[in-house]
């Protein structure tokens, strides 16, 4: 398998860096709209334990009339580029600045921040399929609404749509703190298959490092440490919002939802959990990547030296038979290359420092087996 | 020793890895069954302090009804791949929804949660016999029951139920508080060989890394490195949760059986402390296996050099008198090959110049003991 | 690219020493003006929510008499060489002297410091533009006053003099504190072009690390590690001091303002986060470079040793026919050299243990494509 | 100095190893006794500011009589072996069960155990002479009692029986409160010499580790580390059993000895604070190793280099006037072998090589002092 | 630049090793005196905020007696090798035994022990220049009196007695506590230049380990990094007990005087932080220095490699054309030394491999800039 550099910059870049909209100084709670973003999609659920409507509406303010209509609304925003759809939302539901301040400017730290009458949970929700790309997630809960705010469209809340259709188990019965309750703990299930796809990764490099510890293996884990760090700095955060969560007295979580929030703050702890347990795993594996290099030089070195062990004395020998000493002017000089048995004698003694050079390579342990 | 990579395949994988039943998005309390699992063993023990009955019964209503006719019941569910078993199970005695889910997902982290009547504790228990293999124990705890649900037969509490049939000590005459106790000391106590085991392996890689620092010894290290994470990982939820059992005012723990949770909670924590001690160990091993494999580099470079530095001047030498300069034509070319004893003085040189190399590389420390 | 030793001086230094101006033992509050220090610039600005007034004046006893006509005033002091200056000020406002000397002595830990009817707060201000130096601004926040004292004149308030000269939103309304808090986060917005600056240096350095691999590359991790260490020195101390601003009970800071500064103190948490996933970053491409060294060393091994390898028993080959045993004398003696073939033959040999050496270095895997 | 390594086997082993005497599962407070175990030495002293009176006893029945005659006992037993010794002593002053059990299964984790009537400290005591062995002290303090078990005999309790006996000081007009302090004050005390030992270890290694970085150094360090390890793992427990000893509303503890625990606890406190110093030193030491190793490898190739680049060109000159190329076909064909000074010229060109390749080191500054 | 051996012992020894002058097992409290030491030097101050007197006197007692004189006094001695004075003063004062202890015995953690009507600060104080070298300082602070013992006479204190002697600000006019303030803050003072000077050695290794990275600078990073564990271990419990002393509701301590504890706390902080600072650049620096070696070794065996690829095939070449084989036997012999343009056709040939090495070594990047 070939390294590809080119490669290597694709793979590397435009992860962990960082960018603010608003210019340094800026009035606080600025929403500035991005430029060419898409417009969003708004869709509004309202529901209760009977009934339930839901469709795309077209403004803010036609999403806001719902509320009228349902005890509970769920207005789902699907693009946070145009600043005055957030604005207005927020201006209907009686929204805290800051908080929509938030809401536009994504790569925030998870956290909960509790309102007069309503909190604001916003946290970094990964992309369906096992991707380490996250988006963020935005969410009011206030006594008769949930209002969520993401990215990009998204399949994973499909499944707690589906469970509101279908009128199943708690979720229509509850309030809006049930629902934010769901759609939180559909988040934190998104990173378990994140956590196996890096699992796999990690099986796959354990195995590669010690049979073919070549330079991918290197680029490998660093990767995958990088990622293992991209996602603590996401589940870190949201496990301490869970945890506020439920634990915090927020008027608008009530005593039912409690212990559901404990479960998915549980959920969080084990992914953080498995993470750390990776994280040395693979630290582990910079190690033993470092040591079988060192390993290899060994080998090498072993092969050029028993090579030059071995080779280097005999050429001496055939040097010393090819000096042009003149055995003519007088009998010490190499009387040996006038001998009958001469060359073979040379060779001989060739084999022999041959033999006796392999030999101690061998009393070593630098040859056989290992 | 040979070094088989095939078995390095099976011995790395399948331990770190992280499976979910239930897709993301689903319902809280959802229990699915797995398919093709063997059907549960339910077995049930009923006592006081005066008699003892115990069964092994065909369905979970059945296991119910000894409630009426015993003031303890244990419950003790061998297999929990059937959904169905567990949901009755939790029905009949009240068991919360969440608890439930958490026993057949098995590869929970430890804890306690404590719920209006009764208490469930969950953590993961060693396979008897040394392994690191480890298997998920739920246990509920109410006024008069004890429900465990272990993934797979296991001896682990046959002391414990021998105890009970004996009716020694306080194990028949305490409430379902201190069999939970008994049960919980006797997961701790597996954890001990497993330590030993690893004990012994941390020696017998801390005598080879210094005899025979191969690539087997960096293996070793880095299974046992990875080997104390999984079993700290077990462990240290364990010792919160049971320091959370003998803390918190919990009203199915009487005031009798907290010293023995507390001392029981003790040996977590020394369980604790070794690992911790262990794994610097495995640190410092890895270090000095590094240090090692420069060592052998640097013995390896010295044996090359010494070689390459005694011959290749004598190479040179003989070369010299290889060459074909013609004494015929000039007094000044090559006179040594008409002399006498040029030939003995040719290798008289080459001997000196040998000589004074050794006599160099013992200077360096290069030759001798080390 | 070269790289440049003499460079190397100018780059390192400087950044990491401490000075301090008063010799250990003086009595604490004690001012020194630095000699030859530009004479500062006194900014006054004195505001309500109607009207606004602002000018540069010539001394501080001046800056003091704004006090009687507005309900607000904030006086900015550039430069504190001028001991003279700080203590008018100081006096004027009942400031406590060892706040005062905190001012003089640059280089101070942010804090915050409440006393009996004012607050000061002290921090680092990166300059503005993306680099790493910084400057020390102290702010005094009294019932009706804000002073602030800098080192350096500096672009970075220029925004917030904007907002307050338009007389748009809170600012021109809000008290001395809602200035205060204006300050600090434009202070701790500053801080994020400087990340995103070290972010870029992290990926060029992630790339070059793996493409390659040479000395800048080592130095620039360096570089950056420190830069990091530097920073997180500033901003640690920094959101803690907001920490205190927005929890602890001040009088001078109103209810309303709280919520800005948890959004402030958020901000410098982000910052801090993202420092911590950068040093682990760096730290973690210090280990991907040792490593690329390790490969490059087998490299060059590689080729050595295949170089050695191949010619070298081929160069014996020659020898052993450059020996001068003499056929005429005995038919044992090198009868190779009279034979028809001898030449090519031994030319054959020499291309057949060649062959068989390239053929061992590929099985090996020492040719080809890596 | 050789490095023998079937010494390696006898020093690494059967420190770190850990052994447990009862079978998991069996009924806690369970004691057994260790086969072939010497019978234990009762030592009992009975006291007050009066008299002192003090024997060696058969039983345990015997030395409990003593309570009877004297306001406060010391029964010292010496040996741990016998159940039935620790059982009846237990049972007589009613000694809790589960902190038998811990006397008996020595290598506790240090840590203090109140009961109603009485306090349990067990903890690990060096044994005398700057050893790292240590071996189990477990106390049992009442009102009226202090019981000392350890495993083995040591002269470490000699200095405090004297001062009992010289009738000096506090120790004889306290309770057993304040003898309790002295002999934890002694546990304390010995642990000083040990880790001036191992300071004098630290101190011969860095001076070798720059001399000679041997293998054996390497040895050193990773046992000095180790050594810590054990050490920290005995005393930090044992500091936090003397703070909860003076801050806690003990019973059995009065106010006057408090003073006198705190200071035990300080010192306890310092050897920590030493041992972290150490290991800190330790782990730099293991990096100087590593670099002197890598050091060492630069010159080893240093070496090499020089003999090949000096000697590789010059024995190629050679071999090329060594060529049989034939002068008397062609004047083309080396005409130098005929010249009247060819071969002094030969002799020329490669001494100019050799001298340039020195300079060209000498430039390098791979020559000379370094 | 030289390293010699011989002074590596004289700088590495001594600063790390621990002494203690009691045996273990002796009773606390015991003074005991220093043979030979010097006689303390008692320099007596009383002052209030009218008057002034100051002499050295010759005994304890004399001392005490200025006690009747002057409302505060303060004893300052210098030596602590002799017991009775540190006695007599002690037991002048009501100071408590274990206190007077620490006194004698040097090498105390820093630390703060209220007593009931004074306070024991103990800390160890840098040698005035900038040297890591410290001594013990301890204080009593009581009502009327501060009583300081120092191991030996400093210039530390003088610009605190010229204070005193000048009658300016608050130290001749505030009480015992202010005075302890001036001299501890004096102590923390002097630890500035002691990090001034590590920082500058911090940069003289930071310049050489890219320019010339030899041994000596692992030595002084090594050195550097000592030195900052000995300078941690002297403030991080110094600041702990200044903390405590302006934090805890000690009798002795005014409300005046615990603003200027806090100052003097923030600067142990700010001391701690740049230690902390230093410590990661230093081990930074280390890694650095490992990866220099890296680069060297990579260097040194391209110039191997080059030398070794380059002649090695070129005297192969020469040494075919120096076999004997006979062209007048067969005309398939050697043919080529028999052509007239042989000799340069070999020459040529050696050029163009020689040519194309040099070519692959540029493709590769081993020569040229770098």
């Amino acid at each position: 398998m070939k390294f590809h550099p080119e490669e290597a910059f694709s793979v590397v870049t435009s992860r962990i860096r960082f960018h603010r909209r608003t210019p340094p100084g800026s009035a606080p709670g600025t929403l500035v709209s991005v430029p060419d973003a898409p417009p969003p999609v708004i869709r509004v659920t309202g529901f209760d334990s009977e009934a339930l409507e839901e469709d795309v509406v077209a403004s803010a303010a036609e999403a806001l009339a719902w509320r009228e209509r349902h005890s509970t609304i769920w207005i789902s925003v699907e693009g946070v580029g145009d600043a005055d759809t957030v604005r207005e939302l927020g201006e209907g539901l009686g929204l805290h600045r800051l908080a929509l301040e938030d809401v536009v400017h994504v790569h925030q730290r998870a956290k909960l921040e509790p309102y007069a009458d309503h909190i604001y949970v916003v946290c970094q929700m990964p992309e369906a399929g096992g991707q380490i790309e996250t988006q963020q997630l935005s969410l009011f809960v206030g006594p008769d609404f949930v209002v969520s705010f993401q990215e990009r469209p998204t399949a994973s809340f499909e499944p707690i749509r589906d469970r509101l259709r279908a009128g199943r188990g708690r979720i229509r019965s509850s309030g809006p703190d049930y629902l934010a309750y769901a759609l939180l703990d559909a988040v934190v299930d998104h990173y378990f298959p994140v956590l196996e796809s890096l699992g796999e990764r990690l099986e796959t490099l354990e195995e590669r490092v010690v049979l073919q510890p070549d330079r991918e293996v290197m680029r490998g884990i660093h990767e995958v440490k990088r990622d293992l760090l991209l996602l603590r700095r996401a589940v870190w955060p949201l496990r301490d919002a869970l945890g506020a969560l439920y634990r915090d007295p927020l008027e608008v979580v009530s005593a039912e939802t409690r212990p559901f929030l404990r479960d998915c703050h549980d959920h969080a702890f084990q992914i953080l959990d498995l993470l750390e347990t990776y994280r040395e795993v693979a630290s582990g594996l910079m190690d033993v990547y470092l040591s079988s290099l060192g390993n290899r030089t060994n080998e090498i070195m072993k092969v050029l030296t028993m090579f030059a062990a071995i080779f280097i004395p005999l050429t001496f020998i055939a040097g010393v038979y090819g000096m042009n000493f003149d055995p003519a002017e007088s009998a010490w000089n190499m009387p040996e290359i006038g001998w009958r048995f001469g060359y073979p004698f040379a060779l001989a003694v060739m084999a022999l420092v041959a033999g006796g050079m392999l030999l101690y390579f061998r009393r070593k342990g630098w040859l056989g087996g290992r």
